[in-house]
């Protein structure tokens, strides 16, 4: 495949160019032979027949018509491939990104309009560029701020959230909402519209569909069938819901009878489309876009992280941030909306057998032909179907489980998780996501604010020191030790100054106090100026203040301040060298 | 003076109860007697003196009727002496305060109006009421979010500002602004208003003030004064500025030639208030109300401090937000604004003798004399006078000398202070404050992100570990320890999944890794996933995982998760049993 001469079989000679690391298509485009094509061309086949109902359905979650899902999953698979460096994942709309543009676009235009369409695109391309910026500006580790548990939290209450405006549909009920009580005082209000053929289509997809998953798998298995092929079969459930209840719609004339129905959609290529650039637009979403942007990204890249780990293989997330980003610029530019990469599809790719993002590029081509000739196929399709596909997709999101997790491992952890979910639930997902990561910045910050001290001594036979209240030490009646467990900053400064000086105030005979800073990882500018304070306290006392086991950065920061020339005590390389220093002299001092 | 009798001379009996913590007068008014009356009564004279002028100046420099300054100088003195634990602070309007009174309410109404007034006296009612309840909710650490490079950025550019706003006081000029460029530009537009003779009252006086403070005071030391009665003196010039030039200005009748003048003071004692409780003045006025709590209590706090400590007495910081907070409130309900603990006044106040909180309501009932008696004195007090004395006293507020040494210490802090100077002064105090405080939380934040990781090695003789970059050090091949500098968060987890990759990926012997958690002071959820993470991956790779050195509250919190069963590796009490345990086994697997 490749016009240049491969010297060492697994890496051609623009695999290792610089400019490679900008298109890591280089890095295996070059060493792309007739096996990797097979087994690229078959997982793109079972990825596209998975991914047909799922672009509908993911479009209508998000309040687009059908064809933009479809759109969406055409040239952004096309960019990743180029752009991306995992080899396993799969690009397109998914559940959560489309709930949130919901949420982010039905604030500024109605469902249906021309507006709310062109506010979608616009998202798309506007997250497109704050992904593409923050790769090139190597600003993903950002996306380290949303914590486990705030994620975990988000997509479990999504997936609620999900699930609650799609029962509306399988009812046949119209209108929705984006936060729980919305969605629940919609389906009340108005469960006089439901439609009981609706209702039926709905129930039995939905059965039907948690069956092929749960009883189908294994029945295949019992009768022979390898696991792996089992579980890619199933995967093709949704397919065979949608032939079928196209074809009873469109045979027993249901649409008549008020089923709601996907209806027309256009036949053709991706339309060529422009975002707006608005100055009210781009400031109306911004905050949405980031939102989308970085949880969009967190969930690519950690599916991309584990499928990648499965082959000793390694991504770079600051490049797979440029990969989604000019997916989503490419969705923008041909009529598409917000994508990422998806949890379920990159699975089923992986066991398919994709070896090169070319399978998403060969993907994208199935999905063109679909949308070139499948779409007057679909006009009978229920909406309920999808409905019913989207419920049994999202609620393999939900799991309730992380809050007693957390809840044993860390209060703190599990109030995030918490915040999390009541407040995504209650408000929508942005308010939740927001309050999640703001929540869990404010409660670290407010445990640095107080940090763990330890007054510890020497354990005995050993050189190590160990708290005095969890292990039998040996100390010294003038020797005070205190190991700070945080870096000292302006948070806990004032904090330190209270602790020392209450320590030592109510206790005479102490003639030392040592600092051991083998945990204190920064000496801030206000940190120091207490530092100062303690010495000139402690001074006026009689008290010496001394530090042991300061590392090496922070020992070079106060080497350029004047704080070691009015230390009244000394700096000890470690807390054994000061506790033998000091314990003679206060011994000769008593004698 | 107290009807109960005195058991223990120092103690009185209220002071042990527990009532005497909310109300800290009970801790002193018990053992008052005629020594601490006279010594507070001097020094109430001496503050009452220095107050007048500024509390003039300073209801001018918040754009409010100068009589509303004596106002916020009479009742919120008598709240802080009762719940005030500080025995030298004297409240009352102050520079900093008094600008940021002006940018809050300035947004809201003009300048001279009755709305201007209510919404000033609305402000320090909300600031009151957020005080209170910070205190007694013992939320004083929240002021600890104000670095010490913020706070000092913050005042030296309030200064500036304060100082530029004067000039146009002292050229005749009116108007303002809020920031530097509306300061300058109204000064350079406005110049052709110049009025010469308030010219020659505001440099004259001015000059005539950094004279008194510069020159007049080792004048009267070498003619014998004592140094402290001297100083005192020296802070007794803007009284004289004030009789003189208001003296000439009514003998010459410069009002008729265009000087300024104070005008109609109402005689009398303060006026019942009531602050507005209009949902929407409330809302715009919070963050302004939340900034000027939080500004005025770091600054009181401090000063407070500063003297308790010079005469080994203690604070109590939350006490101290109740003081501040009733002072406030008192002010509101008594045609007041915005007060609290002045810098210079408590300093004379302490250095005149002041023993006990009883001097500031001495000097309350000063100002209140002079409310009811001198204001017809005040009619033709030129404002060029006033805004000389407070040109006089900012100036020292101003100090540039934080960039450099910042600078020096550490590129953080100089980021923080030269932001918050910048900010300030281009786009206000309260944009200054909010992008001093939300930098360095963002930089803190961002630097724990990336923590420092070392590799450390045994230092020869001892059993004290240390890095192999900075420190001659034993090692071994087949042993890896990499201590981390910093608790294992949800920021900086994936980073240290990396780095353990990196490090292993391409060193072969490598067939034990450990993490010297001496410095890990804790590991929330998110972290411990990443160490599963790491667990997993090293397991694939044929190296075990251990822990050394893991602090108590730490090891306490992973025994309650289910990762110690998935470790391959051990967890070591200290790194040297580590070495010990780890090394003759590896040495075995070699030979």
């Amino acid at each position: 495949m490749s016009r240049f001469p491969t010297r060492h079989r697994p890496q051609s000679r623009w695999a290792r160019h610089p400019v490679a690391r900008y298109f890591p298509i280089l890095q295996w485009a070059g060493d792309y032979d007739r096996d990797s094509l097979t087994s690229d061309a078959v997982a793109a086949v079972i990825v596209t027949i998975m991914l047909i109902p799922q672009s509908l359905a993911y479009a209508l979650l998000a309040g687009l018509p059908p064809e933009m899902g479809l759109y969406a999953s055409i040239l952004p698979l096309v960019a990743y491939a180029i752009f991306g460096t995992s080899r396993a994942l799969a690009v397109g709309p998914v559940a959560v990104i489309s709930l949130m543009t919901a949420a982010a676009v039905g604030n500024m235009a109605l469902e249906g309009t021309a507006e709310y369409a062109m506010a979608a695109i616009t998202l798309a391309f506007m997250s497109g560029l704050i992904l593409t910026l923050m790769g090139l500006f190597r600003l993903g580790f950002l996306a380290n701020f949303l914590s486990h548990p705030v994620i975990a939290g988000f997509i479990t209450a999504s997936g609620l959230l999900i699930a609650a405006s799609q029962i509306g549909t399988i009812l046949g009920i119209s209108g929705g909402g984006h936060s729980m009580v919305e969605l629940l005082r919609n389906l009340v209000t108005n469960l006089s519209q439901m439609n009981p053929i609706t209702l039926v289509i709905g129930v039995t997809t939905t059965a039907f569909l948690f069956w092929v998953r749960k009883g189908l798998k294994p029945l295949l298995i019992q009768s022979g069938l390898r696991p792996r092929l089992a579980d890619l079969l199933a995967k093709a459930g949704p397919v065979a819901a949608v032939a079928v209840t196209t074809l009873a719609t469109w045979a027993f004339g249901l649409a008549d009878r008020g089923v709601a129905i996907v209806g027309s959609i256009p036949s053709g290529l991706p339309p060529l489309t422009l975002p707006s650039f608005g100055v009210d637009i781009w400031g109306q979403l911004f905050v949405s876009a980031l939102l989308i942007s970085v949880i969009g990204f967190v969930e690519s890249v950690s599916v991309a992280q584990t499928l990648a780990a499965r082959k000793r293989q390694r991504i770079d997330p600051d490049q797979e941030l440029v990969g989604l980003g000019t997916a989503n610029i490419a969705s923008a530019l041909s009529g598409g909306y917000p994508v990422t990469g998806g949890f379920a599809r990159s699975v089923v790719n992986y066991d398919a057998g994709a070896e090169t993002p070319a399978a998403g590029a060969f993907t994208a081509i199935g999905i063109m032909l679909a949308a070139l000739l499948l779409t007057p196929l679909l006009h009978f399709l229920p909406k309920a179907t999808l409905a019913a596909t989207i419920i049994v997709a999202v609620l393999s999101l939900v799991d309730l489980t992380i809050l007693k997790r957390s809840w044993d491992y860390s209060r703190i952890d599990f109030a995030a998780v918490a915040t999390t979910i009541a407040i995504t639930l209650g408000l929508g997902v942005e308010m939740g996501v927001s309050a999640g990561v703001i929540l869990s910045l404010a409660l670290f910050l407010y445990k640095t604010s107080r940090p763990h001290v330890a007054e510890v001594g020497l354990v005995p036979g050993t050189q190590h020191f160990r708290n005095i209240l969890r292990h039998k030490v040996e100390t010294h009646p003038a020797l005070v030790t205190l190991r700070i467990d945080e870096s000292l900053y302006f948070a806990n400064a004032r904090f330190l100054e209270d602790y020392v000086t209450a320590r030592v105030s109510c206790d005479q005979p102490i003639r030392h106090v040592i600092l051991m800073c083998s945990a204190v990882n920064e000496i801030d500018m206000s940190a120091l100026e207490s530092l100062e304070a303690i010495n000139a306290r402690l001074r006026d006392m009689g008290i010496k203040l001394h530090l042991s086991e300061v590392k090496g950065p922070v020992m070079d920061r106060l080497k350029r301040s004047h704080f070691l020339d009015a230390l009244t005590g000394q700096v000890f390389l470690s807390q054994y060298d000061a506790m033998l220093a000091l314990t003679p002299t206060v011994m000769r001092g008593q004698a």
